[in-house]
């Protein structure tokens, strides 16, 4: 990248956001759009699947689900099938998604604003083409549910869909506000110093957000929980201390059975969940199977997966999907021969912290509680093992479920 | 990864195909599905877009979009429209489509049979529940056109998506059959090795193929032109000589307008296309843009992206996202302020084997033969210039255009 933009050290933070009101000014009497003018349109133009195709019709029930038994917290939940897909990308129409019985709102992005108050001289106003101009990234990130991963009782313990479906992996792009790589920007864009400690996208897996994401903004967090990712997003309020810790002290609320704080709620645990073979399918018979899966981490980066096909006895390292990316899913597979035996099989994530996923017993343990509170505890990243029965059926089994 | 399967170091490529007829007759008799046998459907189930998300209607114009003018060769092409997508996911609604015009099957993946012979000891078939039992890996390819970037002169020429739209870049799932990490599976997975030089794919972003991109499989060809990535893939003709080679007498047959062979045909060259600011857009006044667009080689990884916003006369290094990765779209960004002058902008893609996207000048003098030849040639990969003029309009700027 030329350094012909120059930078601009002496500024702090204030500095920045009162030269954004200047620039801000400019931008939004930007009004003609930079996309979306393409020549006249042609002649002709295809229609239908092929202007934007669609799934076969033979993978129809491959759709996201909601839990089986509905509860004041689970009911709004519509969780990725993901048992049913391959990589690491979750395709946007099967992403997760909670609280929609208020209804997905489809903003017109031409008059839809986004508002950035507080630590500023005077608050900006931003349309989405604003934001869109200034610089970007793309990054592969996932999103995970602070419920994830709890019904591990009851009729919803039975699949990984239902169980873990509360996480998903995209490609997100977003304004740029990052570290060193801002300053090559600061002349020119001071809102994205303003904005340097929230991410601002636009879009998902390539194309705009959609609607059930939070079109035409969302704010995105790596590795925090996904309520934090707010969707439709309409206004900033900067201020004057690290984002870290006011999400830290919220999530510091949260206590434990025997009333400590949970410090695990601060990021996202590591976690490895198999989705293949998962809870509900069966093995046809003895012979060769991968075993394939999902592991993410709050942490950042996966380590490592090791899976054991003995119950948790020993484990033996799985293969890592290259390249393995920070805050994003990370396929993992393994190759396994079943000889038709019962056997239990579970996975266990390391991230780059060192953190190991524990089993539900070693989590009650670390945190002296009773295994019991995990059932319905946030953040819960504990071991969920699958019985493979003799005859090749599939099914939760932690212990106590 | 454990070595507990061993290998099998004394067995050639023809024994593993004959102890893969044992193990095929073994799958085949695999009847039932390994996925696809989730618990028993939930009480409620979420319906149209709650099961399966689609795009804000807001965005209904960014669609696949045909020539305007369609001629016997590009009147079947379905081109992405780059200049609207982010990052370097192609929705896989929007990946680019050739010869759609005799309709698209949607196959029915229980009926399907995937059939290798030649040089096997009989003909083996395969299900798709078969293939998908397969160890797998997942990578991030694009795929290109060999017409791609041809209609640089008429009525194609003003847009990036219906000069370069014939790409686009997604992550597959495939069959893993490569060097080293097949010994790990030779003894269980001999299809594998007899499947060592093509790559059988089944999974897109994520989920299935879809019927436009070939479900239930496909062949894909990392690097080489898309024609190769036979869709609805029934037949694999083993032959006893490398498939490159194949490829290569293929290509060979074409000829430069002195009858010189035309040796940059074996793989597609490095291409870096500017998606925005880019032909039919327009600016609405001086002041910072991000320059981005697209860079890719068939030669493997993109190395630099270089940008000119004074027509070629001087260059500047953009900034690759990263990752960047093998055969992959990679996606360049570039902070630049227009004065309001009328300049002309392009951009110039160097890979990892040293070679430098020519000029349309250059390629002609390469190739000892003249600029008109590349207007109808296959694989062109010459640099495309847009020219901005002071009222921000952008229209095409290449030579002769």
């Amino acid at each position: 990248m030329g350094s012909h933009m120059g930078s601009h050290p002496g500024s702090g933070r204030r500095r920045f956001l009162t030269s954004g009101g200047a620039l801000a000014a400019f931008v939004m009497g930007a009004v003609r759009s930079l996309r979306g003018q393409t020549a006249a349109p042609p002649p002709y133009e295809p229609q239908g699947l092929l202007a934007y195709g669609q799934p076969s019709k033979f993978t129809g029930h491959i759709l996201r689900r909601t839990t089986q038994r509905p509860t004041a917290i689970t009911d709004t939940a519509l969780m990725t099938p993901l048992h049913e897909l391959d990589g690491i990308i979750t395709p946007s129409g099967l992403h997760f998604l909670m609280d929609h019985t208020n209804g997905i709102p489809d903003i017109d992005p031409q008059k839809h604003r986004l508002m950035v108050h507080g630590m500023v001289d005077r608050p900006l106003i931003f349309t989405v083409e604003d934001i869109k101009r200034f610089p970007s990234v793309s990054r592969i990130h996932f999103l995970e549910c602070n419920a994830n991963s709890r019904p591990l009782r009851g009729p919803n313990r039975e699949s990984v869909q239902l169980i873990h479906g509360r996480t998903s992996c995209s490609e997100w792009t977003w304004i740029i506000a990052e570290g060193g790589e801002s300053n090559k920007y600061t002349m020119s864009i001071p809102l994205a110093k303003g904005l340097d400690d929230v991410i601002v996208a636009w879009a998902q897996n390539g194309e705009p957000i959609r609607p059930h994401q939070g079109f035409p903004l969302r704010l995105i967090v790596p590795g925090f929980e996904a309520i934090r990712a707010v969707k439709w997003l309409n206004r900033i309020h900067v201020v004057d201390k690290p984002y870290a810790a006011w999400h830290e002290a919220g999530n510091n609320a949260d206590t434990a059975a025997d009333g400590k704080g949970m410090w695990f709620r601060f990021e996202l645990g590591p976690k490895a969940v198999i989705t293949r073979p998962s809870g509900g399918q069966k093995l046809p018979g003895p012979g060769f199977y991968e075993i394939t899966g999902l592991a993410w981490t709050g942490g950042g980066l996966v380590r490592r997966v090791d899976i054991s096909t003995d119950g948790g006895k020993t484990y033996q390292e799985a293969q890592l999907q290259q390249p393995v990316l920070r805050y994003a899913h990370t396929r993992f597979r393994f190759p396994w021969r079943w000889k038709g035996e019962e056997c239990v099989i579970q996975a266990r994530c390391t991230d780059e912290r060192g953190e190991v996923q524990p089993t539900i017993e070693e989590a009650a343990k670390i945190f002296n509680t009773t295994v019991d509170y995990f059932y319905q505890a946030d953040h819960f990243n504990g071991i969920q093992p699958w019985r493979i029965a003799r005859d090749g059926s599939v099914t939760n089994a932690i212990a106590g479920a």
